[in-house]
């Protein structure tokens, strides 16, 4: 395909496996057809792309340097329809593999997706990702001189 | 209000300007009523919502411990139509005044939210809520004996 191509779905809970199995080959091109021309895509630290050219370089530069060698699986999916041409598709994933950045390999990660998902003349595509880390026994983030952190309040 | 009725738009891109009011008044109920009762809220950490009564105590909840005297700021809004029905609304958001933990007050955080909307009969309601902080200077997340990171492979 060329890269104006899209990979064009035919039922909108498809994204969900199709994005992993495009992850697991660690092909942004395949995974970049997955999305409308202007799709927008948040990341797990916000990072908004907000076309498919920028989601296909952001997925490249991260199999290069930072998931080349990691494995996603699907835990749930969720399935919502909005009317006949538009849907929500809810994605819990579990990941494995993440290139360690010292001695140590880097522990699996946990979260979620949501996809939205509208159909075209040839079929379904995504036009807008969304994707957090589950971060298991907290609330919220707190932010101080460290940056940015998980936190609980509970005990407060 | 009973906690059965919500609070129907007339316009899909009111739910950021009428999220960050609820929020900025501490008031869990208004901010429930925002959507619909079989929601989906994704928040910061991966807590995944699915239903209005969820939402209004996980707000609750967070009025009272952590967000209490918290301002919300809107700095983007981006619309996006999905036929007649159903829309997305991206809000990108800063948020200062969360309670502190420890004797600093905390910093300021951004963040976006992704918002799906769909028309009913008495107006538009929120079905799915995303919301992920930004994080500067960072691509990923990776999870270590420490937890979970914000980090960077640039110079990888």
């Amino acid at each position: 395909m060329t890269a104006d191509e899209t990979s064009a779905m035919d039922h909108p809970e498809e994204i969900s496996t199709r994005f992993a199995e495009a992850w697991n080959s660690a092909d942004a091109a395949s995974l970049a057809e997955l999305f409308a021309h202007d799709a927008d895509f948040v990341n797990v630290v916000g990072l908004w792309w907000e076309d498919r050219e920028r989601i296909r370089q952001a997925h490249d530069y991260g199999f290069r340097k930072i998931f080349g060698n990691s494995a996603m699986t699907l835990e749930r999916t969720k399935l919502r329809r909005l009317g006949e041409s538009a849907a929500i598709v809810h994605a819990e994933w579990s990941l494995t593999g993440q290139t360690a950045q010292g001695e140590k390999q880097p522990r699996p990660r946990r979260g979620v997706f949501t996809f939205v998902m509208q159909q075209g003349d040839s079929g379904w595509l995504a036009v807008a990702a969304h994707n957090t880390d589950r971060v298991p026994g907290s609330e919220t983030l707190i932010a101080d001189d460290d940056g940015l952190s998980p936190t609980s309040y509970q005990n407060r």
